[in-house]
């Protein structure tokens, strides 16, 4: 586990996820190493722990994470901005995007794809199931370890809206009381 | 199209959907109509405009769904968190989830199932390919028409944290400065 981070239960991923944030996906594929953006992601299910992902066929990532299996999805947050546009808009054809972007690659427990040491939350997924690959591009992943930072509670992620402009994660609002008590649970512990 | 709204170019639903919003699925079945709350869903493709959602199986919009292959995403904005939040903590079984929070039907133009009139925006979708419906619960739908308000042009929406927390969409950032031309476009035309 990275020393500034603290484990999460992976089927309290959907805290972070949910809320629909911009994510950076590593891979790592024998000796090479990439990072993409992704906005297309979506929590399909608490417990085993699944995400959907849908990564275009043109990323050079796409490769990595088909013959490799697995990725980390990593959760930057508003102070990285420039660095997520840089990632999103190069291709890992032609650079290092970890020495281009001064990020630390850290090593994870249960996935050879390395974590992103600057990013908030870092989850270690395996794929699950790929029959949606060839049609859709779009890949079910568990994850299978979590790790977060210790604070803030509430991470300001990025929320891209199209057209160059991303949405801030704003105030945070509880509505708890007029939750029924079985709908409550699988927050962020 | 409802008086109060402009239509809106169906690839450009990302512009509102890949933020991650919590959005409320209208549905109708023969003499049935309900409504539910949905905080699981993903951008798949522009053209055609697909977007994926997992409606568990336990939901009764979930029959009503899958008979009719229809459904309307509508996007509620902060002023109706607690309408929200009682349509997710209610069954249809068991009341009419229109009239007991003063929603307002309006008539869709390409699906039977009605518009939430006081959302944001609406998304009248078929149900493009349900593959993935048995496994997963999840629906792939095609967004055959869109609407949305006039303004405001970002819209204040809610993001569900899990344990009864909502993230509301904060402040706007541009980083156009930064993206390769390509990589724009699919805004909110």
């Amino acid at each position: 586990m990275p020393a500034s981070k603290i484990d999460l239960s992976p089927h309290n991923a959907r805290a972070y996820l949910e809320p629909g944030p911009i994510v950076l996906i590593s891979s790592r594929h024998g000796d090479e190493t990439n990072i993409m953006t992704l906005g297309w992601h979506v929590v399909l299910e608490f417990s085993p722990s699944l995400v959907g992902c849908m990564i275009s066929g043109g990323n050079h990532s796409f490769r990595l994470v088909r013959q490799s299996r697995e990725c980390v999805i990593n959760l930057p947050t508003v102070d990285m901005i420039d660095t997520v546009v840089r990632i999103g808009n190069s291709s890992g054809r032609s650079v290092d995007k970890f020495a281009d972007n001064a990020l630390t690659a850290e090593p994870a427990l249960r996935v050879e794809a390395p974590l992103i040491g600057e990013c908030y939350a870092n989850f270690e997924c395996r794929l699950f199931d790929d029959a949606m690959v060839d049609r859709y591009n779009f890949f079910i992943f568990e994850i299978v370890k979590a790790h977060r930072a210790r604070r803030p509670k509430h991470p300001q992620t990025i929320h891209y809206t199209g057209d160059g402009d991303f949405m801030v994660a704003g105030k945070i609002v509880s509505r708890r009381g007029l939750f029924r008590p079985g709908m409550l649970g699988n927050g962020r512990s």
